[in-house]
């Protein structure tokens, strides 16, 4: 078990529904000395790569993707909820969907920060349906950069979003993969991975 | 000239509306080398104060608490906008109106992460009239909290929010005092601060 998965055993909170609380450490209060391992194996996994930039989503991805980029060395970019329907030509638009809230969201990033060839790092806290995922996916798409890699904390094994990236040939990392959860008993099991 | 007024010279652009863009360092790319060296002076500033946590509020301030968090050693709590219009007794509540969408959103942070007596460093990326961390300090207000300080990247100063905080007693720390600018001549002149 990684330190990550020792963590979310330890103080993650299973609810009804498949719901997995960290915000204890993860995604509310950030245990910051947490994100600085994390940022460690982000880069343990994808040091090897060339990176240009991190991409990540508003919110809870910007602090791990902040700290991660310390060990990179590179900038961090976010994709910005859209405050207002004005959208102009100086940003690339893309449109994310909250299981949690019902609702689609349009997300932006300004074309100033993308360019045709850059090699992006995907970072972000969470992935269930992998929605906000192939957000910034599209957005890397309409940009002409490259997807290095997704980096993800913690992966609900049990809905489909890591499997679909795997099969379309993202080179996907999730530090903890929930393989499953069981809000009677609190246990969580994860998948196993290589050390 | 300190290094985040030299970026800001740099970097910075300056539009009609005393609007000032540093999008392409602080707020939208983020500079996680900078943020280090944000990091640096904010504990240079804040470092001799006894503090338990960071608060910061969604979302250009979550990376530089974060970064900052890690010279601190201690954990960040962001203040998130609510989503929906339940809020449960959980959660402490206020406001935070945007003069840039004159809009009130209301934020919201969880009562099991803010404890009476407990020593709160507030940090923020910009400060303008003071809505944020009026908003901020009123949340710590509830939970009973003690704002030790409040720590800014770039303060308008030609705005009120700064001043008031000053009068109200507040220790405030802004690393970059902006006096005055000017869309046409793209001059930015800041406010002389001692060493």
């Amino acid at each position: 078990m990684n330190f990550l998965e020792q963590r979310i055993k330890e103080d993650g909170r299973v609810y009804p529904g498949n719901v997995l609380s960290v915000d204890s450490f993860l995604n509310h209060q950030m245990d910051v000395s947490l994100y600085k391992e994390m940022g460690n194996e982000f880069f343990r996994r994808f040091g090897h790569e060339k990176i240009d930039k991190i991409l990540t989503i508003e919110a809870s991805g910007i602090g791990i993707a902040c700290v991660a980029a310390i060990n990179f060395g590179v900038p961090v970019l976010f994709a910005k909820k859209a405050k207002t329907s004005n959208i102009d030509e100086s940003l690339f638009v893309s449109e994310v969907f909250s299981y949690t809230h019902h609702i689609t969201n349009r997300v932006v990033v300004s074309k100033k920060y993308l360019h045709p060839g850059e090699r992006i790092l995907i970072i972000d806290d969470f992935l269930a349906n992998g929605s906000a995922v192939h957000c910034m996916l599209d957005l890397l798409k309409q940009a002409q950069c490259i997807p290095v890699g997704i980096g993800i904390a913690v992966e609900k094994g049990f809905q489909p979003g890591g499997e679909n990236l795997r099969k379309e040939g993202y080179h996907l990392e999730s530090l903890a993969i929930i393989e499953s959860m069981n809000a009677d008993t609190g246990e969580i099991i994860f998948r196993a991975q290589e050390a």
